[in-house]
């Protein structure tokens, strides 16, 4: 591997130069921004090395396929997006979050961590090994899709579609970062979700605040309402919530009991002075893991501006996201919610649910998983940390386990890579290792085969 | 008074121009938007009709002091403000706020009814009846302040700094309206207010949703904060907040089941299936009118664009909006307010007093009241109503009833004026007829006082 290697160390700015292109090409599938421009970009990066790729349609953004031929039979399958979060707020970036920066060795730019870091360092890694050691050990298949930030929607329809394009025998999934002591984290799993929206409708406009005696005011039903959600001891109150919650296995208690999740390092970074409920210790991981959530990502209504304006609100929304469990179903959680809001009197608030995914989850003595952990080990110099599942959600079982594919999350972030918040970044450092991380998976696959 | 009827309706057209040029100047004290070049338009507009004017500093934005010497020795004050409210939200104006349309007879702009459209029609009156009539029957003082709408934080220093200036034998308050009948009201009174802002903050910055597990969100505390202010039955839940209050008198209480208040039509132009409580005839009065209140302006947490967000937030913010009525005072409401937060568990939310003023009422058989009263019946041609208070707030107690100075208001607007509200309007009838009404009141006081 030391050809690749010192390859990759050659090609350290002209791997950035590419990445930095990418990240230049806005692509916020939420807000419908830049993803046709950023859908091609993609597919020319993956021609560029050498893959032979389609456009696939979906009723929502085209998914980029690309398929490269190896000696084997064997087909590594890689899962990443195109699409990134919005950058709002906007005044909180340091610089402009289309105008990738370096600044003490930090790459900033909105999706450098969260997904296209990730992705350009795989291509990276392709090239690299193709351009020393000749024809790939393995073939290789990337599904890269458009609305992962948007709850993967057409995901489904792409899989039930284009069924004979997925066969492989693992999925390096999209994602992965050193903790606060730079240790990698490899994840086995993933949440499901199930993200709505909620408007409660008062008069037909703003009125003036005077008329708050006698004229109903949406912001307080809202509130009332949402109170009735979840209550200060963090316990979901909707009838039946917890009904499919599968506890987990003592192995993977056992896998998240033994993590170095460094409690203080984390709070200091939060700037936080407790944890929720005051929770430490194995109680703070048992939840962080394997508890499904109910948690307020936006609520609004009325006058925001500076100074105090005496208005009557017409409309309050709030946007609401529940991270699921196995075995919870997105489906099933909007309904019960539904009903929830029905019976507690306010069923005048519509439920709008904006997406869902299944919980997934792969076995934690997979082969996939030794050779994503040992080529870790031997690259960071470092024993990797194996997580049963991340607190985190993404279409993983649509793709992989519905499918029989043992799927591991890998990759270049930090634990200061602001993921989903301003000022997301990468250490350069980072992206390089893990370019050569990729390219030992992928070796080290090609040799396991034989 | 028929050749100051004929003057105004021969100088409509200048007037209204009058009316606009002073629309076109933005003045929103709340944004500290234009103030200045607005109180020297206003001070100008005072001086072209007679005034010798001062400009009176404050530790905010100046008051516009005007005295105009009458043929007697009775002198009626008028306080009307330069300011308006913020126009936000701007994408629900048909036309721009700061550029006057005409549409079907009504006058689009912001300020149009609240109070540019008054304190013009006042300043138009007095040209008519000095052009035509020769010397004014009585002295008049204009106190025309810069904070009213937001809350008149220092009426109270000018008060105290100009008390000499002040004496006067009634005073025209800046406000009225026709209802939904095209009947005139007028008021003899004014809510209080304590306007507050609440904050209360989690982690140093946005973080991923998946965080939701274990690191404290402020949208849900501020939300059960703001649950423990207000139960769906309306009761404010704030100990102490209701002592102060003294019930009305049988008189005031016999007035407000008098009013004509038009509970369908209401109903219809506010889009409502019901008030709240489905309160309905007395008890719907008694509240709107005598009781105090609690309304949440404003809430915003997180994430507020279009589609899913999957984001913790890292502040969340309430401006909230309590009518007092006498003898409540905002500045114990605070104190109140912060003990109840604090003795609840949510004394990490930080309070923040925006501001205050006293409920104020001048009594039903003050001479004022006659005066104001049949010179409306005269020219509008039916019987106003006179309210003994209106739901609404200002700083009237201040400079009116703490100096023995009767208070009444009159004005121009109408039941789809959209007071601080996007679109608000006058219909240029009413804004003619408002002129006629201050002519006559001025007329009227110079005749009784012989």
């Amino acid at each position: 591997m030391e050809r690749v290697f010192r390859y990759i160390d050659e090609h350290r700015e002209e791997f950035l130069k590419r990445l930095k292109a990418l990240l230049r090409q806005p692509s916020v599938a939420a807000q419908n921004l830049g993803m046709e421009p950023c859908a091609k970009l993609v597919q020319q990066m993956l021609e560029d090395v050498g893959f032979k790729t389609q456009l696939l349609p979906t009723d929502g953004f085209p998914v980029v396929y690309g398929e490269l031929e190896g000696q084997s039979d064997k087909t590594l399958m890689f899962y990443d997006h195109y699409d990134v979060q919005p950058p709002e707020p906007l005044e909180l970036w340091e610089s402009d979050p289309w105008d990738p920066q370096i600044r003490d060795g930090k790459l900033y730019a909105r999706g450098s961590s969260d997904n296209k870091g990730d992705l350009t360092a795989r291509l990276c890694a392709l090239e690299a090994y193709q351009k020393t050691m000749g024809k790939l050990p393995v073939n290789i298949k990337f599904v890269i899709e458009g609305e992962e930030e948007i709850g993967s929607p057409h995901l489904e329809q792409f899989v039930r579609e284009h069924n004979n394009l997925l066969k492989a025998d693992g999925c390096i999934w999209e994602f992965g970062h050193k903790d606060l002591k730079d240790i990698p984290q490899i994840y086995l799993g993933l949440k499901g979700i199930c993200y709505v929206e909620l408007r409660a409708r008062g008069a037909v406009s703003d009125q003036h605040s005077s008329w708050g005696t006698i004229v109903p005011n949406p912001a307080w039903r809202l509130i009332w309402a949402l109170n009735t959600l979840k209550g200060e001891d963090e316990k979901i109150l909707i009838k039946g919530f917890y009904d499919d919650v599968r506890p987990p296995s003592r192995s993977e208690l056992n896998a998240v009991y033994e993590l170095d999740f460094d409690e203080r390092g984390w709070r200091k970074k939060f700037g936080i002075k407790r944890y929720l409920l005051n929770l430490s210790g194995k109680k703070l991981r048992k939840k962080h893991y394997f508890e499904p959530t109910c948690t307020i990502c936006g609520v609004w209504s009325g006058y925001t501006g500076s100074g105090p304006k005496t208005v009557l609100p017409a409309e309050a929304r709030a946007k609401i996201d529940f991270r699921l469990v196995p075995d919870q179903k997105p489906e099933k959680i909007l309904a019960l919610l539904k009903k929830h809001l029905k019976r507690e009197g306010f069923g005048d608030i519509e439920v709008i649910g904006m997406h869902g995914v299944n919980p997934a989850r792969t076995p934690m003595d997979d082969p996939l998983v030794e050779v994503v952990q040992s080529t870790a080990r031997e690259v960071y110099g470092v024993e990797p940390v194996v997580h049963p599942t991340s607190a985190a959600s993404g279409p993983m079982y649509t793709l992989c386990q519905k499918l029989g594919i043992p799927a591991v999350s890998t990759g270049i972030g930090y634990a200061h890579s602001n993921t989903h918040a301003p000022n997301e970044n990468i250490r350069i450092e980072d992206f390089i290792q893990g370019i050569k991380h990729i390219a030992s998976i992928v070796y080290e696959l090609g040799n396991k085969s034989g």
